[in-house]
């Protein structure tokens, strides 16, 4: 039983008596408590591959802020890493894989790791955290989308022009599209395994598709995400019955709405909200009207403070997070419903932890303006 | 007497009989006598500084490509730097000033630069290159925009998150609007006075408008651009007589068409249609097409091949060419006119230049579909 489930009522379009939200990297380097955990952990994949420290960062930001979701702690290359390619972090950089993927041959070296051993210490995170969480707030899993992991497979770690990854799309498309196809099935079977492991909402990171031009992103990002959408079990739909299709699809675990979230995405929100995802997630160069009006209320929406405003005063955070939840309304009626209020992308960790108490505040005494 | 005036003919929107290009960092370090001056010169700066080292490595492209255009070799930080903020090149970084602008007293030193001393070493490269051009393409001279010289500023630098311009933003606004200003003057008279050197076009690049939110890239980044195309004078019009605005204006230099390039730019194209600025340059994220239906044949359009193009095999660039000019011909009446095909956004130094004359080629070469 959840004691406070307005982030699951928002997904699913229904009353809330305030926008619930969370924020992407809620748990991270901001806090001093995390920077506690990950040097006794010795480093970021010792802490992440840990259940019990994955755990207790995860439960860190909540400790602090009356937050309405909790999020996995975990990184968005496990699934590459647990294919074989050697995920590691050099000092002071960002991710990187031992081994790319550049050739046909590579791709067919890949299969969809076994949930159960290869990626056993994710489900074990989820679980442990669902049991820590207690009912408090519900559990978001995650998964890096196709196209944002493929870009780190082929190109073997962050990229300034992905000139790898678009030099495969051009040059052989066969070859990105059957490592698109292998990924996806690994991000739909990831997902569910966290689903059935206690995740109570699911979310894909697509970091990296808008910087394709719109006929790549479609062909690329987009196709791939629509086949999660299409493909991926959520459990029993809430008050079904097992004669229902959802209730059909998923025996075992409750119902988790999916939530696509895209980085660059703003030019394909109609097709986003028609892919059957529940729920999309936008960046701040879309203003939440716009999105709300452009989406006509097929999904809900979560997003899209610009995370740099966390730098503004308590003010002025005040002042912007109530710009962002009266454009939603506007577009909506006048009504909160359907959204979900988060930043446009993850926090970073020069933050003040005070500032992110005052875009709570803010966010739950936030009247509609003219509601 | 110009020998090909396709690319002004294409920003009139007048009939051409192929469409005209030339490549956003055309002169650079993938090309190896590029990097010959620059290693004789000293540094970037020191040839960027010399009149005779930056004409030369203008022409360098042109010299290896039938490119229809010419852009003045310059960096877009001149101004700041005439301004006294002491811009430098740290070994393998960008760049960066010595001196930041962070408050309102920092504002209140500044000035807009005198042309015919503090930045006269770039009015004379403009005019040596427009006499060593000798007809053969029109010359471009360019700026960067308010915001985006705002941004190097006040941070400093390059900056990942623009933390310290976004704080100005929201916690100091009148600050950053001063600052925008002084700015926007110094903006203003740097591309008159290099079109009164013999600049025959004029590009301002707001390379980082795209990372604002809608409200705050129209209030700090869009308005000052707006500004610029309403004040800027254009020289006598094409065919004006004495008589005629453009002609009262300008009383010295020939007509030199505006284009505002902005990165991130898409979500606002009907308004920068309706800057006045008479072209507008998009990136690679919105189609031609699309961007030809928002603008209604209203500005000329510049644009907007993924750089990343360049990495493709010569069949793959020549495919995604033809791609591009049928997509705009198509929303365009089945014609060519009105378009200047460049990539959308600069050129990289790992890029092949065989790639770049199969561009120059396709683009050349390429038949309208249906037409």
């Amino acid at each position: 039983m959840l004691k406070n489930d307005l982030f699951l009522r928002a997904l699913r379009r229904e009353s809330v008596a305030h926008t619930p939200l969370w924020l992407m990297r809620q748990a991270g380097r901001y806090l001093p408590e995390y920077r506690a955990t990950r040097a006794r952990a010795g480093s970021f994949l010792a802490m992440a591959k840990n259940p019990e420290l994955a755990c207790e960062v995860t439960l860190q930001p909540l400790e602090r802020f009356p937050l309405d979701a909790a999020i996995l702690f975990s990184d968005i290359l496990t699934v590459p890493d647990a294919m074989g390619l050697g995920l590691y972090f050099a000092d002071g950089e960002g991710p990187k894989f031992e081994r790319t993927v550049r050739s046909m041959a590579d791709v067919q070296k890949l299969g969809v790791p076994d949930m159960g051993t290869e990626l056993r210490y994710v489900m074990d995170a989820v679980s442990v955290i669902r049991r820590e969480l207690g009912g408090r707030v519900p559990l978001i899993g995650f998964s890096g989308s196709p196209w944002t992991l493929a870009c780190y497979m082929v190109e073997g770690g962050g990229s300034d022009n992905f000139a790898r990854i678009k030099s495969m799309a051009y040059n052989e498309p066969e070859t990105l599209h059957a490592l698109l196809r292998v990924t996806t099935d690994a991000v739909i079977a990831y997902l569910d395994a966290q689903r059935l492991a206690g995740a109570q909402a699911l979310q894909v990171f697509d970091t990296w598709g808008g910087v394709l031009a719109p006929h790549l992103y479609r062909e690329f990002s987009l196709r791939y995400l629509v086949e999660i959408a299409q493909r991926l079990p959520r459990g029993a739909a809430v008050g079904s019955t097992p004669g229902n299709a959802a209730g059909a699809l998923g025996a075992m675990g409750e119902h988790a709405p999916l939530i696509l979230f895209g980085k660059g995405n703003a030019p394909y929100l109609e097709e986003l909200a028609a892919s059957g995802a529940e729920a999309v997630g936008i960046d701040w160069t879309v203003s939440l009207g716009e999105a709300r009006r452009r989406t006509g209320g097929k999904v809900a929406l979560q997003g899209n403070l610009d995370p740099a405003t966390l730098y503004a005063s308590p003010e002025g955070i005040a002042r912007e997070a109530a710009r962002a939840l009266d454009d939603y309304a506007a577009a909506n009626g006048g009504s909160r419903d359907g959204h979900v209020f988060n930043l446009g992308h993850g926090m970073s960790p020069d933050m003040n932890p005070e500032h992110v108490a005052a875009l709570v505040r803010a966010v739950h005494a936030h009247r509609i303006a003219g509601a």
